[in-house]
């Protein structure tokens, strides 16, 4: 959906890097059906489709003005996003748009690439690639854009980096697509979601309606963790308003069954982002002293589920022999 | 494998009132493979077999000395055990065994029943029933027998009980099922595995040995809850030693892969037994001032796994409404 609102909008030719879907989208173009941009699109491509990074250095490219990344990130797991994306950056030119979510992802990138801008995108749409290269958009793109604070970069740079990404995502003025200064508080405010409804819902297999309904799983574990991710980030300078949990806790419908990405990705065996999303909040939470232990318990419950993800792609085995450690 | 010790020991005759087995053995018998009374046994019967409850009264029987109550214990969804063995039970005279787990159980039946002798086994036994009125006894029978306090029975009637129950248990002497006054320590010292492994494994689908194997499962989650319970016995006056914790995690062997009942009972979609287990510890424990904010989080999703079996037995419905009490 990235592709398209930059292309469309006539500020951005966009080299889009495909991994499984590469086929299908090299032969048959994008089927697009977006409640924003239209039903019915059919065999839209962007200017270039690539199976693998460029290289802009070895295969004498232009320099990239924006690399938008919006993999998973899951530092623990796979590989880093700054080896993925090294040989498509241009140092002190291209500025990287991390469209992840999560705190403290941009560090690895900053160390890098000390001269670069790092923009953060905190993003709230709703897409789905139902088969390979056939994307249902069925939520808002809406995105909170900013620069991550790079001391190798000057603030005017990386805020000017990150309105003309703005002004060229957004070209039509139609989306909800901001320049948002306040990176921390973007990104804090939406992990209050993330780090209660991912963490439940990965664990229990259950959708954010039902859990609702039950009212008990709500009181007990949502909310908790809501207020602990509050107060973490206030500890951390970031104040979120009182009312954030109660709206949060609101923000799905309940005449049908959502469940967020983190258990769609448990449900298929995808690695989770539990880093990013639950063990920073916490070590940032922990480290100012704040008692997170509803969060700590889904942690350590998320990692055992990581673990047997692990197993099921054969990079755990379990050893069934008399000297454990816990022997 | 109680009706076959008791009935074998030459002291006591069993009515065996048996469930969804109960055709199978009516018509066969019951087949035992026992590491502890052998591993040919068929075609074996108790006394009688029931498909129901015996009304004493109704059916003008002499009076049952004992009451053996091998269900799970399951309060807020399943009948109650007072009101279960209510019809064979004489005032005054039957002695009630609970072989259960769990804390509290005791006190609707000394409601009920005010003047017999209630009395507490917690067992160690593992034992399978791999088809119906097929048995496998793979793991020792050992209980630790003693009288739950009743005020309407004297404290020599309620032991006399319970040591003439190992008597005829136990009458070759070879099991380790044993008289011990010290009902609470007995219970609360199980506890620290059922609270802990138990919960943990319902909730992540994992055998204890791979627990072990990750280590990070027993560090972050399963002692953390044993320190809670121990804490929480100890605020209770029941003082559980330093090294319970440290035992009990390394309890099941690490050569093969046990899941603990709680999980086999939540694999199988059966109700789980967690006020017993994990509920009433934790108010116990949080009466008493204790923190078990570990144990707490691991309540709120045992009670939301419950809510799935509820319904998947269609005993609980979703209603995809917006008129929801959290919309």
């Amino acid at each position: 959906m990235a592709a398209y609102a930059l292309e469309t909008g006539g500020k951005a030719e966009v080299t889009a890097v495909m991994r499984s879907n590469y086929e299908a989208v090299e032969k048959n173009g994008i089927e697009i059906d977006s409640i924003e941009h239209g039903h019915d699109i059919k065999e839209w491509r962007p200017t270039a489709i690539r199976k693998s990074i460029p290289n802009v250095k070895e295969e004498n490219l232009q320099p990239f003005d924006f690399i938008l990344v919006t993999t998973k990130n899951i530092p623990d797991l796979t590989p880093a996003v700054a080896d993925i994306i090294e040989p498509a950056v241009t140092a002190g030119k291209t500025a990287i748009v991390l469209s992840q979510n999560g705190l403290n992802i941009e560090k690895p990138l900053i160390e890098r690439f000390p001269t670069n801008p790092i923009i953060s995108s905190i993003s709230y749409i709703d897409v789905t690639e139902t088969s390979h290269g056939r994307i249902l958009h069925d939520h808002a793109d809406a995105q909170k854009v900013g620069p991550f604070n790079n001391p190798g970069v000057s603030s005017e740079v990386a805020e000017e980096a990150a309105r003309r990404y703005v002004a060229a995502y957004n070209a039509t003025g139609k989306l909800d697509v901001v320049f948002d200064a306040d990176v921390k508080f973007a990104r804090w405010r939406k992990l209050v979601y993330n780090a209660s409804y991912n963490s439940v819902a990965s664990v229990l297999r259950m959708d954010t309606a039902r859990m609702r309904m039950s009212q008990h799983v709500i009181d007990d574990l949502i909310r908790p963790i809501m207020l602990e991710v509050v107060a973490a980030a206030r500890a951390n300078g970031v104040q979120l308003p009182d009312d954030v949990p109660d709206k949060v806790i609101r923000a799905d419908p309940t005449e049908n069954a959502f469940k967020p990405s983190m258990c769609q990705d448990a449900e298929k065996g995808n690695f989770l982002e539990i880093e990013t999303i639950v063990g920073e909040p916490l070590r940032e939470g922990e480290a100012k002293g704040v008692l997170m232990p509803t969060l700590r318990t889904m942690y350590g419950l998320l990692k055992g589920i990581q673990l047997q993800i692990k197993e099921s792609r054969g990079l755990w085995e379990a050893k069934f022999i008399s000297d454990n450690p816990y022997q």
